[in-house]
């Protein structure tokens, strides 16, 4: 016994044999009531230091494994070889595929990273429309951390509020105000990212009685799909002119139709990239006035707006109304991995929210949103932006530069963000385009999930250049583009 | 115009300068086309650097505010004082009230935090179970962070997986092997908290076309009956004995009633503070398996055993067998500002609750993962947690001493953990109690929220002692045995 000890480099060795001592116990090769090797006699076995099996043999009694008799040494603790079911549980066995209800069915077959494009090392991907990491400014990110620990470092550990760290809703209702929102009568709260402030938002408005009803463009957004169906709405799609959702369309349906909310992605919609005109957003808004229709607006990366004026969010045409639910999150410009995003609205709607996030999660993780705002609050974000949208307006040039020179085929839209999108003609099949595409070493997302009726959009798709180098998105757009030739000759 | 101009201490200055002009321009105070002073000029006028203005107009262009004439200058973008509905939108009031679903309305009916027990600063609380934040061991924490920041600090910044953080998944996965689990099977899913897991499980196995059933401790965990019933579930309780649930009466219900799920929480159970013993442990869990009920394991607090033997988890005298769901948290023992918790269990399960996950927030925070991971690793936990158990240990004897003499008209119930459970006579009403008591600058949780039915409980109290100092305990138990004299007098 104690030969097969093996010490791993990164963890304190006393811990280490500890926990060696502990499985020997759980898995029963060490019985109660046994006498353990001397500290002196296990560090000769071990070759480890005699302090280091001292204060092992500690932590074993402090966690209850072991006893000690004083002057004669450490023993195995008698209930630790625990009691166990009758044959080991083995016949406990119960079919939890038959146990799911309708929805955890609905969340597996919507998951579409369980239908994920795997392509091996060495793809050039357009899939993903995450930041580029290299562009973050990680000293900064250290710095806010270690700045807000300084200040308020026990606090930040322990229970933080469910509505939100207030220093940081402080902060981002001052940030909406500059947007030009009218905050009087309005209220945040703190999400764990959009994600999360869409499907509280949908759980609190879905009718108890009958089946919701989501108007929205189409495409959109496909998360905000699957998380539509999850709450049971039917969902009615409005297709997208040049400078966004067809006015036109939208009118007629709302003069025939009711629903129980609106959901808009004004700026770098997901996935055609187009922002809309701000006489758009008016005319929109009137018309939603007009039904009285509740607007859930994702506020989807507007802060990478790199050309022309500044475009208010729908929330500010709003002014007083209070009829817009803004979701907001810098997930997409600044780190995703940072959960955070926020829900801007009616503070009797907010109210209800936030005992609803209290319910689920009890608040969102207070690191994530103080080193959020100590960042905001040094100055960081403004000048991490700038970088940002520089290098970001660069490749989305060269993007679609490169679309027009090798797929001249396609119809591109895309006002900037980080991602275009391209409508071929209607016999290109672009998940057949993928796979001749994946052979030569290239993917993107096909447009089809973004639609709301299956096989619409067939014949789009969407190219994230975020994440992709200079080099490969010139070569991968040739490679498509080829493959898009191939495609029409047969 | 541009004498309101307050600088405040820790902010860039060029941002305040930005921010501040992005205001006027937002309130119309500056118009459209309107030529701000120049950069000299407006050094003069707010009394900052002329770099600093330089820097501050670069960064409203950046935004859309503003744009440049060659040589001319500064002037306000025609777009920012944005279209606006008619009458500024002050007629699109929706009724947010009447929109609100039942699981809505409910949510805010149920939480407790809105209810809250107010009291005026100084006053004595035992209402707390959250750590005391004196123990923390912030240095330790912020290496933590820092040491992986150094690792892979763009990798934790970027998107995660939904299913959680790699590292600490094998971490977790070797520590629960460490208490004795059988892992082979089943798998684990890194979620915000015990109560996103909990949350989760329960939408999973809500029954689509009828109500819920689950069996628990009365009383047990108020946060847990909430989610419970905001699911639709039905409660049944069974009440506790000395040493945990009320066997018989639980195998009598089996016989009769049938379950879709068991909740159960067998260390220092919330409220009583009971440890069940090994024995009841696998005869409940007997019974479980006899009737096949998936069992909900709370792991709540099960780190901070301070005396006795090791007790091995239900999931780990379940074997092989897949009918038990182990959901963990180091909140109350660690830091519940770190919003991590897991759910282990069979892999089928994981897999659909991972596609749940993803739905609603995409994945649990990195950052927080992250340092829990190195926090872990760096042998940290085992320091904390010695520290932590003596200390509370301490109190805990102190609490119990105190309740012994002060208060003898109650029978204490609770094995260490961070509280204890008062049960008077009948006629104490503790609401009653808590009025007086509050009064005379002491207060405690009633009882009754933790129990089933309304009206129950109605003589029993939670004293958390965590966060009380040792003369406050001593005190504010004295004060509360005074009242119940009182009380028993009238």
């Amino acid at each position: 016994m104690f030969q097969d000890f093996i010490l791993v480099g990164d963890r304190p060795i006393s811990i280490q044999v500890k926990e060696y001592v502990k499985r020997l116990i759980i898995k029963g090769a060490l019985q109660a009531d046994q006498k353990l090797p001397s500290t002196r006699e296990m560090s000769g076995l071990l070759k480890v230091g005699r302090n280091t099996v001292i204060s092992a043999y500690e932590g074993l009694e402090d966690d209850g494994f072991t006893y000690t008799i004083s002057g004669k040494g450490c023993y195995v603790a008698s209930k630790v070889n625990h009691l166990a079911l009758d044959n080991g549980g083995a016949s406990w066995q119960i079919d939890w595929k038959e146990r799911m209800n309708e929805y955890a069915i609905s969340a597996v077959e919507l998951d579409l990273m369980k239908q994920g494009i795997r392509a091996p090392k060495g793809t050039i991907s357009f899939t993903s429309i995450a930041p580029d990491e290299q562009l973050f400014d990680l000293s900064d990110v250290r710095r806010a951390f270690m700045d807000r620990m300084a200040i308020e470092g026990q606090v930040l550990l322990n229970y933080g509020y469910a509505k939100g760290y207030k220093p940081l809703i402080d902060y981002l209702m001052h940030y909406m105000e500059n947007k030009g929102v009218d905050i009087s009568g309005k209220d945040m709260l703190i999400t764990s990212g959009f994600t999360e402030g869409f499907d509280m938002v949908l759980s609190a408005l879905r009718p108890s009685t009958r089946r919701g009803a989501a108007i929205c463009e189409n495409p959109t957004h496909h998360t905000a799909l699957k998380n539509l169906k999850l709450q049971g709405f039917e969902i009615t799609g409005i297709p997208m002119d040049r400078d966004g959702i067809h006015v036109e369309r939208l009118e007629n349906i709302l003069q025939t139709n009711s629903f129980d909310v609106a959901y808009l992605m004004p700026s770098y919609h997901n996935p055609t990239g187009i922002v809309m005109s701000p006489e758009k957003r008016i005319s929109v808004m009137k018309l939603m006035m007009r039904y009285q229709i509740p607007v859930i607006e994702d506020g989807f990366n507007e802060e990478l707006r790199y050309s022309g004026a500044h475009v208010a969010p729908l929330i500010a045409t709003a002014g007083q109304g209070n009829g817009v639910i803004y979701i907001g999150s810098f997930s997409k410009v600044l780190f995703p991995g940072l959960r955070v995003g926020w829900v801007l609205g009616d503070r009797t709607l907010i109210d209800s929210l936030e005992s609803i996030k209290r319910s689920r999660t009890i608040h969102t993780s207070t690191i994530d949103q103080s080193i959020l705002y100590q960042y905001l609050l040094n100055g960081n974000f403004d000048k991490y932006i700038k970088k940002a949208r520089t290098e970001y307006k660069r490749k989305y040039e060269l993007t679609k530069a490169c679309c027009e020179k090798h797929i001249p085929e396609a119809q591109l839209s895309g006002d900037g963000g980080l991602h275009v999108f391209l409508t071929f003609p209607s016999d290109v099949n672009t998940h057949q385009l993928l796979e001749a595409c994946t052979e030569q070493g290239v993917i993107f997302t096909p447009g089809d999930r973004f639609f709301i009726q299956k096989g619409e959009g067939i014949n789009t798709l969407r190219l994230g250049f975020s994440r992709v180098t200079d080099e490969n998105i010139e070569q991968g757009i040739q490679i498509i583009g080829k493959q898009v030739r191939e495609f029409l000759k047969s």
